[in-house]
């Protein structure tokens, strides 16, 4: 069941590999990877580290490679410069070469922290993701985003590096809370709706098996996801066109998270009510009919993720989308659709039409 | 006399332009590689500033550009992760975008700064160099190599990012001290020892010009250096082989600055005595006669740079190398020459010839 998948980027390409079961045999990868076993730091948090740190060290030791553990306090709230500059020193203590890699060890708070380090430590050095979210596994560990928060604002200070191993057990999800699964969830649905229609069936018919985390059902998600944002990584690695596509019921997502207070709606929760303002918003447009929107909300309900957001002020939701109070009746940018797997970027969506969709899908 | 040379990176080619008294027109150059005027925000420090920030400022205003300020305390021990934040800080406080640019104007320390405040922000904006030292001129600004200090070592957490202007003025070196001068012609004197035997030989006959700042001959000197690093960038943009020679004189000449305490020598003056225990190692192997040595001493001497070392025990210069203390004997990389203009790595050198010429150099 071991899937490997190859992410194309001329010198900078890597592959992905999804093994249930996996964990235990990372050194024997990272050996084959680098050529030879050599130094390395894992980089890792409070509560993974109870549970997968001591496979991965073990493995890695067995493999003959010098292991090293800086572990960091687990949260979005860590995701700063100052636990940025713990991983430096704890590089720069071990003086770690060029050539000897760095591996993230966790979800996508730690494969964007210990990402950013590995891009800045001697000016790049080489990074292994071992993401143990279903969220990061299908989404953060690939495409080189690393980055830290600013009090100012989320993701502002990073770099773009990519990996040169992505090494996912999908049986680390095991032990994943089961709300963090189902926001997981809908960034799978998400490749379906934006360019991926058979993914989005299969998941119509399997996911429960997903959910219930059965290897081979999980494996096919991962794969079809990381296939996805590979192919769109590897056209657009830059973020200059295509990879906005990604953005998919982010716009809407965004502002909720912020609207709400961050930390109270997970990311992918946000995201599912997201995509179905999108569909909303298509179909209000014009561009489809009521059958994305529909399907859309049959799957998310049966992950259990949430369909509507909490009401606020017209004016809130405007802010919190970013748009500058003093212009008013301006045309907006979204991620939409003209059917499920057929998503692109509008750049001049009519301001009266978004708020139509965000009444009508709040509340009361 | 305005001239102008292009760095070949595909994507990431960009100009080099040196300009006597160009730095009145950086508004209009910033427009033409930026294709309209935007918003910008000008980094220097409080020694620089005085001299040129208004001037800068000013064309930069009158080209359309909403140009702000961000000043630095000067000196090495400002390249640090917190004066790297406080740039941060300011974009983040302008939201300067994506595609509005950094502007870095002073010497190597707020070029490798500003040059990484850009690299990280937003996962990297567009930058301009505009160089006040000959050092910087003829060296960091060019090649996209950014970088801040650690306290266990100068240069350890950084990223490649290329500028997409450089934009130089060498009558801004009219107000630069002479021994910093002098330090940064070291610097041009090396691409003649490295790669360019007719630059070399144009030095012989130039020198006072270059020293006393005439124009013509200052622009000769900076654009053949500025050649000469452009073609090595090009073929190894990450430092993988070649650019490797761009450390010709630096083993030797970081130690001593070591050995000496950062700060007491200038990385120009110490790398001029690292260049010429390079020159008579080189005699000592047996790959050259004694002309190198002997024309290199002849024209750093004409700028009233060092040709020797203060003694330290050879022990102390070993570690200043970076040597570990327990492999005795081993076989050391330098940069060699089989002449003028004749340099190359080599990666076996034995330690007794090194010490020899470390002890032949040292004043009694």
């Amino acid at each position: 069941m071991h899937t490997r998948l190859r992410v194309e980027l001329g010198a900078r390409s890597y592959w992905i590999h999804i093994a249930p079961g996996g964990l235990a045999k990372i050194g024997a990868a990272m050996t084959e990877t680098f050529g030879a076993a050599k130094r390395t730091l894992v980089v890792t948090n409070e509560v993974v580290a109870p549970l997968y740190l001591d496979c991965v060290l073990g493995s890695l030791q067995e493999a003959g490679w010098e292991a090293h553990a800086c572990v960091l306090p687990d949260g979005e709230q860590e995701k700063t410069v100052q636990r940025w500059g713990e991983v430096i020193d704890a590089l720069m203590e071990l003086r770690l070469a060029r050539d000897e890699p760095l591996v993230a060890l966790g979800g996508g708070v730690i494969g964007d922290l210990a990402g950013f380090a590995a891009a800045t430590y001697r000016r790049g050095i080489p990074y292994v993701q071992v993401p143990t979210t279903l969220l990061a596994q299908v989404d953060s560990s690939v495409g080189g985003k690393t980055a830290v928060n600013h009090p100012l604002g989320k993701n502002m200070i990073g770099a773009f590096h990519q990996p040169q191993l992505v090494w996912m057990d999908p049986r680390t999800l095991r032990t994943l809370p089961a709300r963090e699964l189902r926001a997981g969830f809908a960034e799978v649905v998400k490749y379906g709706l934006i360019r991926d229609a058979a993914l989005f069936a299969w998941l119509e018919q399997h996911a429960e098996e997903v959910l219930g985390l059965a290897d081979e059902a999980l494996v096919h998600a991962i794969a079809a996801s990381c296939r996805n944002k590979a192919e769109i990584v590897a056209r657009d690695e830059r973020e200059a066109g295509e990879r906005a596509l990604l953005n998919l019921g982010h716009t809407f997502g965004h502002a909720l998270e912020r609207l709400v207070g961050y930390g109270q709606w997970l990311h992918g929760e946000a995201v599912a009510v997201g995509m179905r303002m999108a569909a909303r918003l298509s179909r209000l447009l014009g561009l489809c009919d009521e059958e994305p929107e529909k399907r859309l909300c049959a799957l998310l309900e049966r992950a259990g993720l949430p369909l509507v957001a909490p009401r606020f002020a017209w004016e809130a939701w405007r802010e919190a989308m970013g748009h500058d109070k003093k212009a008013q009746g301006t045309r907006l940018r979204f991620v939409l659709l003209r059917g499920i797997g057929k998503a692109f970027v509008e750049d001049a969506v009519p301001e009266d039409a978004v708020r139509r969709v965000v009444e009508e899908l709040s509340r009361a």
